[in-house]
């Protein structure tokens, strides 16, 4: 299933590197949690999309330096100071997140209701329910396609027209809320990379 | 390497089956967190623990029910009323958990500061900082090892025993605290099974 291996977490650290666009951006904001660097945004189309870098990727390091314990500030300095021709970074896959996958029932339901992108009630005995979708947990991705800062109505459209079987990513709210605070709704609708992933 | 199997969380649903013991008894607390319930305690050599239930397993179903929205009360209630001779669960292995595998420097050390279980602070350049440790969370396994409620004395001892790698199984401290919420230390520490697990 393709939705699947789009959205599956992979174990290990990875190498990404990408250079700056035309005006010197990579399209990436960072902001720190518990001492971590971790990817808030991601620009459709920018030097950081196209280098595969998502929502929640925890950066480990930059250019070959550690990261622990820088905050954002410090994260956004280096990256704007780096030469522009080749950026390293050490990157996690997506640890704060995991992945469920479930069946649509014959009327095309998985199971839950959710508002603003967060999940707040489980249908009982669905799909979601027996899967052991949680509440207050935000959806990530919808078969690896990000779909943070997406209207709700946008999120339904992109599950209904994905097959019967459908893979959402998630992360705990309370996680969620920290690496997106301080950016506003409107940023992440407009600028977020909401492409279908490449496989 | 046996640390990394033992810790490793494996991906999908499996289905666990367990007896009560001669006084009726299945050694298991299950707390309830985000409409899910989770294992918050498996008592040594009790059927749980035989059975292979972990701290953080997730319940899915009981006996074919279906737990979404269950709270504390209602799983322990089933769980006394159930027949002793054959109680099913199905479970997922840990969802709020990760695991982190890191190498020991020449001095033994990997990195990080902890106290009563919670990560603390992160030493520059170590291996803890470089494979993406995180403060504010809490070790619930070494090497696949429970170490919930153990002295932190004793969590060093064993991961010193614990050869050059060593693999950490972590949790977000704000869960971690939500799933042992009203169980005293003291019975973590009297109860837990810590035992090594087999592979």
């Amino acid at each position: 299933n393709v939705g699947i291996q789009r959205a599956e977490i992979k174990q290990g650290i990875r190498e990404v590197v990408a250079c700056k666009d035309n005006e010197g951006k990579i399209g990436l904001r960072i902001r720190h949690v518990n001492n971590g660097l971790f990817v808030a945004l991601v620009q459709q189309n920018s030097p950081a999309a196209l280098a595969g870098l998502r929502f929640g990727d925890q950066i480990l390091q930059i250019n070959g330096q550690n990261v622990a314990g820088w905050d954002n500030d410090k994260a956004h300095k280096v990256l704007k100071q780096a030469d522009g021709q080749r950026i390293s970074f050490a990157v996690r896959d997506r640890p704060f997140e995991r992945t469920i996958t479930m069946q649509k029932d014959s009327n095309g339901f998985i199971g839950f209701v959710f508002k603003d992108g967060k999940i707040k009630s489980l249908v009982k005995d669905s799909s979601a329910a027996r899967n052991g979708v949680l509440t207050d947990h935000h959806l990530i991705e919808v078969n690896g396609q990000n779909v943070v800062g997406v209207k709700d109505t946008v999120t339904s459209e992109i599950i209904e027209a994905g097959g019967r079987t459908v893979t959402i990513t998630v992360m705990p709210s309370v996680i969620y809320e920290h690496i997106v605070k301080c950016m506003g709704n409107s940023i992440m609708k407009k600028l977020m990379d909401h492409s279908i992933p490449d496989l």
